[in-house]
């Protein structure tokens, strides 16, 4: 397909495209961002064929822009750069991506998401100035975009506090144990291996401590095989009562914090400069931050089981009467094997 | 296209789609035909263009094949008649179907599910012993057709009892009512729609004597504008407490029955020869259910709110372990405005 004879209705397909692999790319970069936002970035040459492609790395490491351009090389010059997040335009540590990406001559810059950041804004404009053709993609793009990977890194930019996601894996009548307190398993390997992939794009996994005197989790990230992956969350237990030196969640690897606080805010507070918080139970934990209004997200698990007893999976959450529930919206289901996915954020107040 | 010239591999492509056809076709005899099987049919000419599609309508009213025979008329000779279930070969109030595709000249005749009932089989027989070509399905397209509208119908054949939906509707948390005990509407508009959809499909709704005492429910099938459906349900109400004359579940039409039993098999058996019973609640009701194993299919209504107390949706199911849970496979999962939709089926013990 060539760019530079194709009619403009052409082009701008041929960037939705590159936009929503630059938006599935950035996936790569949850987790290994923060605290900077997890960005996607391709470039294509004249002939609209790609040439580069990046997630933004670790702290200290490349943007995504530079990461693609770096890859791109000199077929950049004349090229797009199809970002999920305006190039910031301040000196921070690896210098700013307007003048990266107008070092490498690209003519053309798309991107979705304006940066809320006042120190990194400004990218659009200093490209521009500089005469390079800059783009704001359509609305359902935007939409698209802030969704994805960035949700959590914006809902913080926005809010000042991380990003809440409740997840949970219960029975089709809303148990998490039997009537004797047996939970082990009752979702299948497919959504326990889904689970593990979600700790590995998070920032923290909270249990309270109920959940931790239970079921001395290790709230590591793991593989099918049991081992350790690559990138692990920091591992939070929440709650007044002390974790004792030999659990399993304290690990080796000075990656384990205790929240002595009953309070979420106060909670979240602490964990510092986070963008996405992974509370994993159990019911009480989960009432209190839905009472508190601090769930952002919520990740089912359900499992085509019937217990008709057992252990809730919310616990007074501050609610008397129907027209007072909290409220999702799904935006994403699937079949994990034999159980059912559901991801549902807020539902607007 | 001409199915004459057609290779074989053509003509079965077209074969099957003409199968789903038949068999979402179907659908319009649920509810309609009992005690007869809800069946479709397709008649394709020697050309292969449909030119007859026809549904088992009411007892003593035709069958599938004759309503599809009798719309093709002469364009029938020579031509395939494609039917979810094996043409019935007995006399009875319509006489045999395998008699009439010979009356009408068909040259071949394809059908999913063998007929299973001793008095009804041997139509494919008949058919070709006068010189039909006769063909069943592939055994997927049969494993569809049994899993489709048929599937109430092939279970009372096999068990002798009517097949059981249980229905819920219910909180992300399993309950059915908040605390203070409001529950209308858990679900939106969507899902009740499709509920009330649901009721015109099969025999018989019942619910417990609690439900029916809490809630006053007419179990009617209705429309959006809230007038009654054509095709209406047998209402049941199951448990010793007497239903009081006023009571909105009587009715005026002699479609109320009173079920004085708790126990689940029995209420079955004073049903008598139904293929369809939707169990729609309440707790205690669905835990009588489950706890006799007599749960073949539940339909699940999914709200994605959080209570945090109130009802549960399953009550005393005879579960007190893990291992014991009742198993369900899903079929279906949808979305219905908010909600989640999902049908399930027993799981193989």
């Amino acid at each position: 397909m060539t760019m530079t004879h194709a009619p403009d209705g052409g082009r701008r397909r041929r960037e939705r495209e590159v936009l929503a692999d630059a938006i599935a790319l950035s996936r790569s970069a949850l987790g290994v961002s923060t605290p900077n936002p997890p960005v996607g970035a391709v470039v294509l040459d004249t002939a609209g064929e790609v040439v580069g492609r990046g997630a933004t790395e670790a702290p200290g490491g490349r943007h995504a822009e530079v990461v693609a351009l770096d890859e791109a090389g000199e077929r950049a010059r004349g090229g797009t750069l199809v970002v999920t997040l305006e190039p910031c335009d301040h000196q921070g540590r690896t210098g700013p991506c307007s003048a990266r990406a107008l070092a490498a001559g690209v003519a053309r810059v798309v991107y979705a998401v304006a940066d809320p950041n006042p120190l990194a804004s400004g990218g659009a404009q200093t490209l521009r100035r500089a005469g390079t053709d800059v783009a704001r993609a359509d609305d359902d793009e935007v939409a698209a975009a802030e969704q994805g990977p960035l949700r959590a890194w914006l809902h913080r930019q926005h809010s000042g506090r991380p990003y809440v996601t409740w997840k949970y894996a219960a029975t089709l009548d809303g148990r998490v144990a039997a009537a004797d307190g047996t939970s082990r398993w009752i979702t299948g390997p497919d959504s326990r291996r889904h689970v593990h992939g979600r700790r590995q794009e998070i920032d923290v996994v909270v249990v309270g401590s109920g959940t931790f005197a239970a079921d001395d989790p290790s709230l590591t990230a793991r593989s099918d095989d049991g081992a350790l992956t690559d990138r692990q969350p920091l591992r939070a237990v929440m709650g007044l009562a002390p974790v004792p030196p030999g659990a399993a969640v304290r690990g080796t690897d000075g990656r384990f914090r205790h929240l002595a606080t009953r309070d979420p805010a106060e909670a979240l507070a602490m964990l510092g400069d986070v963008q996405h918080v992974l509370v994993e139970g159990g019911p009480r934990l989960a009432g209190a931050f839905l009472s508190a209004g601090l769930v952002d997200e919520v990740e089912a698990y359900i499992a085509p089981l019937v217990l008709g007893g057992g252990r809730s999976a919310v616990e007074e959450a501050g609610v008397g009467t129907l027209t007072d529930a909290h409220g999702f919206e799904v935006r994403e289901s699937a079949t994990l094997g034999r159980d059912v996915y559901l991801r549902m954020t807020r539902r607007p107040a």
